[in-house]
């Protein structure tokens, strides 16, 4: 009998495997769901519905069926056990129950109204992840993406307005939106509701900070299908990436943010304390991702890629960029900072550096790699954005609040976008037009940072109602903005680029429209060029040789006592096949730098670098961006010796 | 105060993802050291040490340091707790502590005799992973891999020897394994060791069918590397593959095996039971893992890729491949089935029908995507196993057991190659020679599904000594038969196909050799040649009709009053452009469909197939196989017209 019941026992354990089976097995449908429809939509040109809203509507159809249809009653889930021997919570709690010791494993805190909640429906507890799963393995590849497949030259050339949109413009959002709200969250302690909860403003900031990150995910694809203005769609990628980046470190120092005394009133020393950790962590952050990108490329690049053969083995190579590219979001975390963070400039400098060591077959695995991860990941969050909605299990929804959360939110996006553009506009040469200020009004929406943040922290009552507002707005802003871009970029004029193209003529329409002669490039270039002149001689002086093979020979840039080092430390191909080098650079363009060297041409530009450039100009927008859904495949091989040369499958 | 608490609250979380992160960079951190190791091991053509015992070494120093350096105290967590209300433990369990609900979720079981080892270090139970992460996200990668590159030629043409091999040899090896364990066993007993315990007959066999697994990942990289002979490699891997499942179907059926009344004794209704759900679960698995991968090519590829453009949008159609791949394991497992043995035949059957769908750059994609993922997973759960050694805290180290099992492992695996070989060699027309039998009789080592099967039950005295045990094997098999792999070679004088090549002329040096005449392809091609003609026609009649572009169309074959529907089934591309279809055929090799049809010639052979699968021979062993660590780029693009191309990068 003893042995029956082992076996029992056995089954049991087999059961719980199973349940993990069910729950992926359940995501697994959605996501096929999703890319049929997508594909469904893609090949009617319907561009009403982003995938990341499908995904959404489909996780939001089987968090319904979940909720209402399942019903699996798990013994003595609702009941709580006293425990008078324990101060505080262990990670792991044995128990003994009828003679046999169960192992628990602690998973959150709960606050006592939430306790009835959990009544019931085993199936609904599993479908809800556990948020460090979004923080830790689903952000992170959506993020770095981001900053491996920023567009540099039009980055660069937009920096100073991108810069100011993502830091002013989410500090304006974060405290417009928290001054709304407080004043929504008076107006309802005034007619009795919030009675009993402590809503200060602290708790309103934070929502307005976790508000503040926009993900204009569905509009920027929608950008990218149409050939939309590409300074347009620098600014809204520049400043969504950078945002997110902002938002993030915001939200957590004000999470951190702790009066002495009164936590209403304002305290001058905190605040400021709170202004300090907002910069050490973003600073750090910075730091640490940058760092651990600089020492790809320099360790294992210059002393294997460069010197010797890792890129005879590109699994190799592939699986040290992935794994250090992880581990510089991990580091962070661990030590304290912002990983989000960490890992986007991460991404940046990979791209910048790295990416020019890699092996052609390492470059296109590591680029497919990430956009396959990416494009998981950001289905897996939206649809599970949609089962949250129900199977969440302690929303609170309340339509003053989200009501307010609404005026805020659109509030706060006017008042950062119009004022910003219009100070952005006395200092830019080339304007940033009213069509593109209402577009990018228009293109706020909330996606998978906000909802990340906000489900992060759900103990309490006040997050629980935030968290549900967050959700809404996700849907709300998702759906209808996300479905209305068509229609509003057509209202507003701005397809005018390329209206009505066939998405099969995409490519020789871009690649005609590049060799057309660009008005605001020359226009624009000088905005930010005393900083970017120096810093792009630094680069391209010390930075380039020493990471990667481009570039000037060290002993040529470096002075003359440092030869013994400089030589040392450069790759001999620097020296020699130069010619082979130019066309290596694909992803950092050398554009910029060969037009500051016109002005400050005390420094040898090889030749082959400027033919190099301009012929890479053409194939840029081709590359990167990318998103593996048009109809063109990846062609990473070199290939600067053919001029234009169309890849077409 | 409330809000000071509650702030302390969020950082105890945030204490929380933090120690998450460091786990997981703990792990990123093993796995760069491996890949440093194994380029600095391959660079100097050093094959003592392959990264699989490279990244356990790296893994047991890691945990020895975790075990002895850190203490992290924590609070609690070696009591046990008395619950009188519960009667069996509910999968959350919320815990009231100081007026504080904490949710608790349900982890395992454990012996009352297990509790003591569970103070203490809390780091030491972070780095325990859940055996089930082993099973639904660490295994299917590794054996969907292995079943997708499977050298189909040469498989086919020893399938009789390697069935045998892996279904009759791995049931002899289970039963001399327990046979010769159950004599130690009774040893043990005899002296007075293992008084207290309950150990049956039942409990040796479930032994002896974990330790039959066998996984020569090692032997078969030095084999590739090596270029050994291409018939004792499809052997060995052959019946790796095959065996790994045979082994889980075989562990389940006794872990499911309960003889109604005296456990030790023989019940033959009970034992034809497990038998009969050995075979229900094998061929259940089986046809779960196959269909999925014929929906995949039906449903999915023949009305988007085959008659619409999936695939002009690739990573919709890489999306659509890998999860529907995955599902395929995860719905086995929801059925009660061995989601292992479905995603192995999922993965055979997705490369022999769905790979042929697939564009050029899916193809390269979804290769380059499991190669991947096949070598992060391997090396984590070789690293994993390093770290068990020291991070488990439930070992029990019994030297008789572990001789025991030393003795009982070679005893059977020598009762396996021996005797089954003398067998099929009297039916083998190109025989099996003795130094290929000492060849795989050495290879017989232990690996990720030996250690998966034995961690996922360690409830008990017993189960925590066979994973003891179990882990010391591998360790032991990997390090001194891995490691002299290559002696062995020489010694046995297998090399001599190819010896001393030059690896960076192994591509020529192959496709040399493959043109030569190779004395075995028609001596060995009639072993199974009735069954596989059957099969053959069957296949290439309406199946590759149905499910790919290639084969005559279906108008042909079915006969006439199935025309309406055949030319609804017949992909437009089979009648017009079957010049264009050969090539599409790698991964599949027409050689055998071409002999047979040689034989049986009533079915008309379109001539370009012929043609075309001469020229992919050569290419064949190249394409396949590569693991993306050699110097050479996978070229999965239309060049069949280009005959012996080589695709050095």
């Amino acid at each position: 009998m003893e042995k029956l019941k082992k076996y029992i026992s056995v089954k049991d354990e087999d059961h719980f495997y199973h349940q993990g089976a069910v729950e992926l097995l359940i995501f697994n449908f959605l996501l096929i769901l999703t890319i049929l429809t997508i594909w469904l939509f893609k090949n009617h040109r319907f561009r009403f519905l982003h995938e990341t809203g499908g995904a959404m509507l489909y996780g939001l159809v089987m968090g319904l069926i979940i909720r209402y249809v399942t019903k699996s009653p798990d013994v003595g889930s609702g009941t709580v056990y006293e425990c008078e021997k324990l101060k505080s919570g262990p990670s792991t709690l044995l128990i003994n129950i009828t003679n046999q010791v169960y192992e628990y494993q602690y998973k959150r805190e709960i606050s006592n109204h939430n306790v009835n909640g959990h009544q019931g429906n085993a199936m609904l507890q599993k479908m809800t992840f556990d948020p460090s799963i979004f923080f830790n393995i689903l952000l992170p590849p959506i993020i770095f993406h981001a900053g491996y497949s920023l567009k540099k030259r039009h980055f660069f050339r937009n920096l100073g307005s991108i810069l100011t949109y993502a830091f002013l413009g989410t500090a304006i959002s974060c405290i417009v939106i928290g001054l709304i709200m407080y004043g929504f969250v008076k107006a309802m302690v005034h007619i009795g509701q919030l009675e009993q909860w402590e809503f200060h403003f602290t708790d309103c900031l934070f929502f307005g900070s976790l508000m503040s990150a926009t993900d204009p995910v569905t509009v920027l694809a929608i950008f990218h299908e149409l050939n939309v203005d590409t300074d347009l769609y620098t600014l809204l990628f520049g400043e969504s990436v950078l945002n997110d980046a902002v938002a993030i470190v915001l939200t957590h120092s004000i999470s951190i943010y702790s009066p002495k005394e009164n936590p209403n009133a304002f305290d001058a020393a905190a605040f400021f304390q709170s202004v300090g950790n907002f910069l050490g962590i973003f600073a750090g952050s910075f730091a640490m991702g940058s760092s651990y990108a600089v020492v790809t490329a320099l360790i294992s690049f210059m002393h294997l890629t460069k010197f010797t053969k890792l890129c005879e083995f590109p699994m190799l190579e592939t699986g040290l960029f992935f794994l250090l590219s992880w581990s510089a979001f991990l580091s962070a975390e661990a030590a304290g900072l912002t990983g989000i963070v960490a890992v986007l400039f991460c991404g940046v400098t990979q791209a910048h550096y790295t990416y020019n060591n890699l092996s052609p077959d390492s470059r296109m695995r590591t680029k497919q790699l990430f956009e396959f991860m990416n494009f998981l990941a950001e289905n897996v969050i939206f649809c599970y954005m949609g089962l949250a909605l129900f199977t969440f299990q302690n929303h609170i929804f309340n339509p003053l609040f989200i009501f307010g959360a609404l005026v805020a939110v659109f509030v706060a996006r006017a008042s950062n976008i119009y004022p910003l553009s219009f100070l952005l506009n006395l200092g830019r040469k080339q304007k940033i037009p009213r069509t593109f200020q209402h577009m990018m009004m228009f293109s706020g929406l909330r996606g998978a940072i906000a909802f990340a943040l906000a489900i992060r922290d759900t103990g309490s009552q006040p997050k629980q109602m935030m968290f549900t507002t967050a959700l809404l707005m996700v849907f709300f802003t998702v759906w209808v903005f996300g479905g209305g871009t068509t229609p509003m970029l057509t209202w507003l004029q701005i397809r005018s680029v390329l209206v009505g193209v066939d998405p099969d003529e995409d490519l020789k329409a871009r690649a005609a429209s590049q060799s057309a002669p660009n008005l605001d490039k020359n226009t624009t270039k000088a905005e930010s060029a005393w900083l970017f002149r120096i810093w792009y001689g630094f680069d391209h002086k010390y930075l380039k040789p020493l990471l990667t093979h481009a570039g000037p020979p060290l002993t040529s840039t470096l002075p003359e006592w440092c030869n013994p080092v400089a030589r040392l430390l450069t790759s001999p191909r620097a020296y020699g096949d130069q010619l082979k080098d130019g066309d290596t650079d694909y992803i950092i363009n050398n554009d910029e730098l060969t037009e500051n060297y016109e002005s400050s041409a005390h420094i040898p530009v090889p030749a082959q670098d400027s033919t190099a450039s301009t012929q890479a100009t053409g194939k840029e927008d081709i590359q990167e961006g990318d998103l593996g859904l048009g109809g063109y495949k990846l062609q990473l091989q070199h290939t600067a010796g053919q001029p234009q040369k169309n890849s077409l499958a």
